[in-house]
């Protein structure tokens, strides 16, 4: 019989990777918390209806669907059965999708329960969600997301908050010297406006958003293939160069969108968000303005986020977010602004790993073992059990009486930190052995005690 | 346009019903950490063949399957295809399907990864599972199951554990009077060699396990249409009649099965974790012996496990399991013995909610919040803002600077504690008036000393 197996692109969890991705979730999860945001959960499949057109053509097609129960076919027309085209049969063999994101489910979630919701409603949601894409390094079909979004108000002391957010997350996760790059919608909708392709701005952002990646060159032979002029690329020019810190690339935008009312709000909100941020301080993080920075444009509206792990460690984006005006608009409810962000589990695991800041604590899954020399000790063993639980202690009886160095070889494969020991000669003195599995050092004592010495350890 | 909704059987979690689970979900988590289980996470979706004609017929058929991605019908062999059977296609079209229970990803686990294990492996596994079951009250087709297991050992000190681990958890929720029920396999092998009808065994416990439901006359109304002779009916009597306490049972046991080895070791295994309980203490929970207990009888080889909610909630089992030689073998690993038990999420909700034992504070999601004046008042108030957070307080800004009697209702609305107010005058002086949403009470005080303030109230 051969080993089974799991799907491509999915992950089994060993105790010590659950321990730590926990660890991650648990300081995202209390940010969160502590910034007024407030738990939900969907279901992990939502009506197929729901989902299909909310991503784009490719999108739809990293959808994974659930058949139908039963006889699935017997909704099936003939006609349909026998043009043989997938796409068409799934339509009437699937009534349920595996949720793509957290962001249409949560704006689902707020248009339904619209009269149950006090607004602004802040809500997070860490749960998995599934894509069917091609599985490669660091690419899952199945991986968790962690999102925080506001819901139902416009003011920009939101996106001052989320800056603060990320530094709190990073800081407390140790992480030193990330970088939340901002970009606004309206300062890509004015670079369109000002050379003159209003029209094209989704190509002019999309070979844009590339240049850290291609190039300057590179990004200008794609503008052209995308129908740019030359005239135009001429004049967006000082975009490739913008240098400086974030007040004097301020300064420049408003020179250069002089001309577009529409690009100076852009630049006016984002001035506002640093000067609130330089007032209040960042503890590790430090805050960019990156006009490249594009991030599904179609989505977003306003401010734009994104996140970059330490400069030490080479891994891209580990966050990001934004303002989208209208997220509940694809459910008919108009007039809803959200504002969110997102924390990218997977990537801040391989940035903790790396810069090793995992803390040490997580590799110890268990405090005490027991060693089992028989019934009569075992029993006698609980009284030391029962009083380690009770002050909290992660505490395991050896199931059988089995040799004692197999015991030990166990207690050290599970790298515990003490093992108590009731033999013949202790069950008949009332005393336990304690013994330090780091150092070797071990001692006697009375049973009742061996709490009180451990927490005093 | 209609209003979206989600498919039948699945829930939308509000924040309350999401903090009300991981409160019993958390009790659960640190019971099993206690009792040195090892969390484990798989993924949602196994490979069709782990998960299939492991479950029976019937639960074949509720398994949830997962359409492969892109043009699935390209892998249907035309005269398959020309079959029309929804059965046979499923088969081509669908390589994955959702967990139906943990118990089996489990085994598989264990199986793919026994060079990484160390056994006797102990894990805790907390996630949802989905089954095509017609939706009902308290039946859902997405919920989470919350099981231990040891997996490789084969002492009855694991099932004194599960017995004891069970009062700890319910003791920590403050349900008491749950009953622990326990019957065991080789009692029930031995009724039937007793009856002299081994070859019913399964017909004959799934009769006896209707006993309480549908009371003793249909019981044996339905073993005569199962082919058991009213012969072996008689002989059956005691069975329908044992009383008394555990002990007591056990000795009448000892008679009926006296000429059953099988049923004797049975009845051993029980008395002695019946013995070892009994020296232990139970803290709120009692342990009952029931002889009509079946669960699952194909399933389990040793101990069966029930747990029943308090009598005054009319609810049924919340809680089961047992122990299962050759857990591992269904994927070729032999000689694992396992044993497990498992909590039932939902009709643990169900059973703290008619007892009213949720934790008021779980109703409380934010404990401050502050009143949004205008920017240069809110750029102050993050003074009180960052004091709070780090002092671990959840504090929401208003994100706008609406009116104040709509910030005052939104704060109601929220439950919250505190009401921050910084306006012209507080800011010009330095100062925070803290309103005390219960009482109505409120003050004034330096901006640097709310914390300590709210921290000693």
């Amino acid at each position: 019989m051969q080993k089974p197996s799991i799907p491509k692109g999915t992950r089994d969890f060993s105790p010590e990777e659950v321990a730590k991705r926990n660890y991650i979730i648990q300081t995202i999860r209390q940010a969160f918390e502590r910034y007024g945001f407030q738990p939900i959960e969907t279901p992990s499949f939502e009506k197929t209806e729901t989902l299909m057109g909310k991503y784009g053509e490719e999108g739809d097609r990293l959808i994974f669907r659930i058949l139908d129960a039963g006889d699935f076919l017997s909704e099936v027309p003939a006609e349909v059965y026998e043009q043989h085209s997938s796409a068409k049969l799934a339509t009437y063999i699937s009534g349920k999708a595996l949720r793509y994101d957290l962001t249409v489910p949560f704006a689902r979630y707020v248009v339904q329960h619209q009269n149950d919701l006090s607004f602004p409603f802040k809500r997070y949601q860490i749960q998995p969600v599934w894509r069917a894409d091609r599985p490669q390094k660091g690419r899952y079909r199945e991986f968790y997301q962690c999102d925080a979004d506001v819901v139902g108000a416009k003011g920009l002391w939101q996106e001052v908050e989320f800056v603060q957010l990320y530094d709190s997350v990073f800081t407390a996760l140790q992480v030193k010297g990330v970088t939340v790059k901002m970009n606004h919608r309206k300062i890509l909708s004015g670079f369109a406006e000002i050379i003159g392709a209003p029209d094209k701005l989704i190509d002019f952002t999309m070979a844009l958003d590339k240049l850290d990646k291609i190039g300057k060159e590179k990004v200008e032979e794609e503008m052209l293939q995308r129908g740019i002029t030359p005239e135009a690329i001429a004049k967006i020019q000082p975009v490739f160069s913008l240098e400086g810190d974030f007040f004097q690339k301020i300064t420049r935008l408003k020179d250069l969108l002089a001309s577009s009312p529409t690009g100076l709000e852009g630049v006016a909100d984002l001035e506002f968000i640093y000067a609130q941020t330089q007032q209040l301080g960042l503890q590790t993080a430090s805050l960019e303005l990156e006009v490249t920075l594009a991030r599904g444009l179609n989505y977003y509206t306003g401010a734009i986020f994104e996140v970059a792990a330490p400069r030490e460690v080479a891994l891209g984006s580990i966050g990001g977010g934004g303002r989208y005006d209208e997220l509940t608009e694809i459910f008919g409810l108009k007039g809803m602004s959200g504002v969110g962000i997102s924390f990218g589990l997977d990537r801040i695991y391989l940035v903790l790993e790396q810069l090793n800041l995992f803390p040490k604590t997580l590799e110890h899954t268990l405090d005490v073992l027991c060693v089992n020399f028989g019934d009569k000790e075992t029993l006698a063993s609980f009284g030391v059990i029962q009083q380690l639980r009770a002050q909290g202690y992660r505490v395991e009886l050896y199931p059988e009486a089995a040799k004692l160095k197999k015991q030990l070889a166990y207690a050290d494969s599970r790298k515990v930190r003490y093992v108590v020991l009731i033999g013949e000669t202790e069950l008949a003195e009332g005393t336990a052995i304690l013994k330090h599995m780091q150092t070797g050092e071990q001692a006697s004592y009375p049973i009742g005690e061996i709490g009180k010495v451990i927490s005093e350890k």
